[in-house]
């Protein structure tokens, strides 16, 4: 019989920041029982993913292996950690394990799309656990920016492991657990094979700060304010929308929440009983009452996002609240690279309206909720693990992490998505290397990153499009003119004719003098008349389009 | 007779950073005598000018005006400032003036776009001036990244100008001159009517720091280099270019240009003798012979462009070269905003061959070429203007200027693109609007922003296309079947069968119920069709897309 082993292998989240998924395996080489860490979605942009509606890890390798996965564990209710559950949950089937507040979010998905709630189950705190085929799993607290985050520590037939989550080091996180050194030491003390370590802000090289640390200067900033205050933030950073809500009520105001997502999280907390104290609301409608600089809105839409209530509010009216001139708004929030040009657009739109808008260029509005390099470190020394996996990190951080490693005496170990990882023994090693990538929800169909579909779209967007029709006989001879349309072209250019009259001229032109053979293939005819008009455009405007040929027979 | 007026109006660079053209006017309404100041492009992204090639202001105005044109003059050799000029050389007309670095860059572009280079006129710093008119303009030299850049003094017949240009407070700058506030002191001392000033970094508190400050930090960072070390900046930063050769040489290294635009400038600088000492460079085939870590690569692509050295060498090799295990990447620049995922991609890139990525996190390796807000007071200070006009900024940047020149005395003017400011009495004040916009050179063809051509590129980013053919006989009545082709959507949805064929059954149902009214006319068939495609679309894949309907008829 072959040797069991324990395996670990990314499927997302290593590599990228985002959609994060991760599978451990124990048992008989290719018969290992599997579990599954988080199951989370990425966000398209313009520029990569044009009209994706959501990107997703490709799970097919974990799909094509369903009858071996035991379980599911989520360990907090970030997009990029939960967001995927329900689209994949029949090709999965497993059930999924969460703590109250992230069942409560993940169970309202699964209602969404129709999938029976009780697929998810609620455990408790460590020292509870969830025995899953060859793992007992316990969920960890440790704080982060949601509530009831949580560290997973899986023990399994040949060691214990710890899987960080995403985490900060935070003794005031305002909501969640503190940090608890003295639980992680006691959880540790009898020796960690590996830690698998969020990386997030590995080239951060100060401490982290609490999140206590911001109430005082907002609220220091409402109470100066002379006007309405608007303050944005992710919705899901829970612990943000607390620390503005409080120093909004502090500085004597009353407090509107508004944006779906913003209100969801809040009601989870309120069901979950995670939130307490957290200040009365008023609605946009009772707001519109009140004096303007009696009023707090907490929105959506930090990362200029189009729709969200910020960009509304900074176009014009939103539920009613429009700003003036003399109010504040504030980015209490990071940037996330490749969002800059939508905050910059609304930052000028206020900017238009008279607004004074403040972010956190000072860094007195904004913390992290991940673990800075020292803090790292830090968790590196309680736990004292033989190997380190980082992870939930671009491959410049998981590299540094593992230098990081290697510097500080643990076995670093670099294992982009799709590196299997045998932990077995004590030196660890990569066995196997497996396809992965992405796959898109694409309006309501699912397409893989790979099929073209989306390079097409950015074609049709850097080339514009051409559409050229054409009729043939029975005699395969042309029959009335060739007919184009153009879509993302200029309506002429160097000729001033109209361009579609150039085109279907050269089109013309090359059908006389075509030869019997070439009119009666399609795929010939196709391709000729594609590079004929391509070669026309070029001529007239510069630019070679992409080519929609369409040929009729009256056969 | 109206009494004359001296008139200030931005097209381009007043509520945004890009594409610079200042436009000042003297004589009776109407009628002024004209002069423009910079002519400047901005550069396209994917997410609103897909497929654009350059983005230059709408310059109709001026041309309309062509006749009152009296002269251009451009105050530096950066693509913001002089990118347009042969663009609109036939439209405007007018001889353009220039220090003789700027004009050797200026001639080049003149002579690619087969205009006389005899248009570009060379003139020497102040105090030599050139008459325009009612206008007298002087080259007053001041400290920026690029050599001889330089403000202008404009004379008026009602008092004088200072237009800043692009500029920081530097010493020692490495290239151009020093800033000599003895001079600026001395050309103010008379009086200024109004200050027309730089603000990219009025929000930037702390003093700039100069060029000569990097040089010690850089060459301790390739001294510890073990491989081949690559610097990436603005290859138009002809001061930083100096500042990474220099550190490179004195750590012992040869010095590498690789890229068009690095090799251009460093060209145009010897040509007019204005960069001194410059160390002595070897060709890539020379490096490929050298040890790895006898070599300094200085390259263009800071910003992450795809077809760029730096993007290049993050993914194979470039002339011949090609990174390893143990080399070193130096980003000396400031990543604009849009440009993080560029950049990023080709950090993890690098990271993949085990290169080691530097970027400006720790400030020790990039200062800006503009301005910050004490250097902002300090030129205010010494100019004393009557009235200060922001520009060189986007809205939130002239509207902070604007409130910082209220606070410390002045008049300031909030003047974004299309305002046309009187500046006649002590008192300025706004005197018309002017509609503005940009015009987008896409391939070979001038477009306006607002055509609709690169809004239809987008939609089909968003929404995939279709194409939806139908021939209709003598009678009005489908001949055969409708025929649709797809691009950029999923091959199947819902119903697991091929799109097109689904579309093309959904038409066919449509046509057998239309009536003979509908299908007699083209325009109600036309968008009838459209609905349907877009319908059936929706059901079987959840998403509209752009349709393009073609209607024969055999008539």
């Amino acid at each position: 019989m072959t040797r069991e082993r324990l395996i670990y292998m990314p499927l997302g989240g290593a590599g990228e920041i985002g959609m994060n998924a991760y599978v451990y395996g124990y048992g008989a080489p290719g018969a290992e029982r599997l579990i599954l860490v988080d199951l989370g979605v990425a966000f398209p942009d313009m520029e990569s993913t044009p009209g994706v509606d959501l990107i997703m890890p490709d799970m097919n390798w974990l799909i094509e292996r369903a009858d071996r996965l035991e379980a599911i564990f989520v360990t907090h209710a970030h997009e990029d950690h939960i967001g995927g559950i329900a689209h994949f949950y029949r090709a999965l089937g497993a059930p999924i394990h969460a703590r109250a507040f992230t069942a409560n979010i993940a169970r309202g998905k699964m209602v969404e799309h129709g999938h029976p709630p009780e697929a998810i189950v609620t455990v408790s705190a460590w020292p509870e656990t969830v025995a899953a085929g060859p793992f007992t799993v316990g969920f960890l607290p440790i704080s982060h920016s949601i509530p009831e985050s949580a560290a997973l520590v899986i023990d399994t037939p040949v060691g214990r492991l710890i899987h960080t989550g995403d985490f900060k080091l935070d003794p005031t996180p305002l909501v969640g657990e503190a940090f608890d050194p003295e639980l992680w030491v006691d959880v540790a003390r009898d020796g960690v094979k590996a830690l698998i370590c969020d990386s997030t802000n590995v080239f951060s090289p100060h401490p982290g700060r609490s999140e206590a640390s911001l109430g005082p200067a907002i609220e220091t900033l409402v109470e100066r304010a002379e006007g309405m205050v608007v303050a944005t933030t992710f919705a899901s950073n829970v612990a943000r929308v607390k620390t503005l809500a409080e120093a909004g009520q502090r500085a004597g105001r009353s407090i509107v929440l508004l944006g779906r997502a913003m209100r969801r999280m809040i009601e989870a907390s309120a069901e979950t009983g995670v939130l307490n104290n957290f200040p009365q609301v008023v609605s946009a409608e009772e707001a519109r009452d009140l004096p303007r600089d009696s009023v707090m809105l907490l929105v959506t839409g930090s990362q200029g996002e189009r729709r969200a209530a910020s960009a509304q509010l900074a176009r014009g009216k939103y539920q009613g609240l429009e700003l003036k001139e003399g109010d504040l708004f504030l980015f209490s929030s990071k940037t996330i690279p490749g969002n800059e040009r939508g905050v910059i657009r609304i930052m000028n739109a206020l900017s238009e309206k008279g607004v004074d808008v403040v972010d956190d260029d000072t860094g007195q509005y904004h913390v992290s909720g991940h673990a800075n390099r020292p803090d790292l470190e830090r968790i590196h020394d309680i736990v004292n693990p033989e190997i380190l996996i980082p992870m939930h990190g671009e491959h410049r951080h998981l590299r540094e992490h593992v230098k990081l490693a290697g510097s500080r005496g643990m076995q670093g170990v670099l294992a982009v998505n799709g590196t299997m990882v045998d932990l077995t023994d004590v030196k660890a090693k990569v066995v196997d290397y497996v396809e992965t990538g992405r796959s898109y929800l694409d309006g309501s169909v699912l397409i893989g990153a790979m099929d073209g579909v989306v390079r097409d779209r950015i074609r049709m967007a850097l080339n514009g499009h051409v559409t050229a029709t054409i009729i043939l006989d029975e005699e395969d001879e042309p029959l009335g003119d060739p007919w184009c349309e153009i879509m993302g072209l200029p309506d002429s250019g160097k000729s001033n004719a109209p361009l579609v009259e150039v085109l279907e001229a050269d089109i013309g032109q090359f059908l006389s003098r075509a030869n019997e053979k070439t009119l009666a293939s399609d795929a010939t005819l196709t391709e000729s008349l594609r590079r004929t008009v391509r070669q026309s455009a070029q001529n007239e405007i510069g630019r070679k389009p992409e080519v929609t040929v369409v040929i009729s027979r009256m056969r």
